[in-house]
């Protein structure tokens, strides 16, 4: 997103780093070494770990915290909010304890209602190495939406305007743990017929659980639904699918987890989701097997064959 | 689908072929060598070339004929069919002078009514692997439907029944016409963002056209729709994404079909549907563009450049 902005000459583009380490590399190099190889970051992009000199006159807020830190990292900003502050969101889940979409987070610490969501099939490798790439933005407030069109929009970055948020969050949170299910189809070995199936039973079933809470079904059939679950269950960029192809294979979570620092949003969605169904008497069967594997040591293709056991005769049910 | 039905001990199966030579290689080697090499096809399977052997008795038959050749193909039988004659078609396209689907013809020259669709992301290469493999199939006799579910079902070949044969046809047709798309996507070497992009756009207008021809929403959201969509899209095996992708690199679509004899049905059917579309008003951006470059030599790059300008600002419209 830094890149987006930086290639506006009007714009001024300050990134906050949470680490020392993270800005010290960054600011040596001009290289995010460890996640965007190759790619050179502009030196009118300015660099700072200063909560204070970060937002100091900043029309416009992006956060891209993952949802386990996103309350503690938020906390360090509060301070500098005002209830005209607006923020962009790019975080993907749902909080454990809490249930609440980032942007009721964020809302709830910044004090701030001007809160958007941005989300759709936007892999940072391809949109940082000018890929043609489009996304969703939703606002409660349109012009907020609408300026952040007008803010990041370009020929290779095609952003369209949404009025759910709720279901635009949810589809992002959602996406992940179906992302999981696919990798493990990728590690048991499974085809392309195997997985779209999945994607379709899948796209189906985020769209019943997101709808008794209160998003649209219309969402889920647009670029922050299908077109971002695609993505996650299809590149080899995705952390979710990688995964659950790991798991596929016969490692553990524990295992898994331990080989990686990186932040796997499905995996504390899942059980959120998983959670919150059985308090509602929601029936998510991908969802269901997923936390199985994760959290019950039921093996992949047990799950696989359990799946396509509890799978309805007929489609339209 | 011999191999499915091979698979059962009480079923007999005859394998018709249209070609003498093919009829030959097959009796000999009992491999289809140029589609399914190292896939043994069981001796109890019954090959023939004769019209009235293959359907003596028969309690079904079977389909697998490119549109093009569909008419004079089954002119062949006609002598054979009663209006009790049930007929499972897995022929995806839509005859182009006529604008007639695979199951109308049938029907037209068969004399029966009892035809059934089958539809779904199953690329025969995996089917024919035993990989988990999830179908839809239609027919206007819900009995029928029913019974075709019972006969082919297996572990790790599901069958769903759906009521809405238009629909699982008119998507069986036109998500090769996205094929192309995709693959022309991936021929100028653009991403999953941008693939996934166009999947979702993709199926929006194809579930707008077949709609006003009287196929139901919920169909395009199904393994027929979403899910065929997304194998065609994404599969190595797909012809029409080959052929797109070739498009995208910069070959004619001369060249690129005088170096196959496969039938690529997206190329008439972008021809036949664009064609409907003039005639009765209907928008469908992905499809005309397609078109442009299929038939009007206009560079790939361009059309997608074009599109990505034609298409609106908002996601709900």
């Amino acid at each position: 997103m830094a890149l987006l902005l930086a290639a506006r000459p009007s714009v001024q583009v300050r990134l906050w780093s949470a680490f020392e380490e993270n800005h010290r590399i960054l600011r040596e190099t001009r290289e995010n070494q460890r996640f965007l190889p190759g790619v050179m970051l502009p030196d009118r992009v300015e660099l700072t770990t200063q909560e204070a000199a970060a937002t100091d006159g900043a029309d416009l807020w992006i956060t891209a915290i993952p949802t386990i830190h996103l309350r503690s990292t938020i906390r360090r900003f509060a301070a500098f909010a005002t209830p005209q502050t607006a923020v962009l969101s790019l975080t993907k889940g749902i909080e454990a304890e809490t249930f609440l979409r980032p942007s009721e987070i964020l809302s709830e610490i910044l004090g701030t209602d001007r809160l958007a969501v941005l989300s759709g099939p936007s892999h940072a490798e391809e949109v940082a190495r000018g890929m043609p790439t489009s996304v969703a933005v939703s606002a409660q407030e349109a012009g907020l939406a609408e300026w952040i069109q007008s803010l990041l929009s370009s020929e290779r970055f095609r952003i369209y305007t949404n009025s759910d948020r709720i279901g635009v969050e949810l589809a992002g949170a959602l996406k992940n743990v179906i992302g999981i299910a696919a990798g493990i189809s990728d590690g048991l070995g499974y085809g392309d017929n195997a997985k779209s199936a999945l994607l379709t039973r899948g796209l189906t079933e985020m769209t019943r659980f997101s709808t008794h809470y209160g998003a649209q079904s219309e969402t889920f059939h647009g670029l922050a639904g299908m077109g971002d679950l695609i993505t996650t269950c299809f590149s080899r960029h995705g952390r979710n699918r990688w995964l659950g192809e790991q798991l596929g294979r016969g490692l553990s979570l524990d295992a898994i987890l331990a080989s990686t620092r990186l932040a796997v949003e499905g995996v504390n969605t899942c059980r959120s989701v998983h959670d919150r169904c059985r308090n509602d008497g929601l029936e998510m069967p991908i969802t269901s097997e997923v936390y199985r594997v994760l959290f019950e040591g039921k093996t992949p293709r047990q799950a696989v064959t359990d799946l396509m056991h509890r799978l309805p005769r007929a489609e339209q049910i």
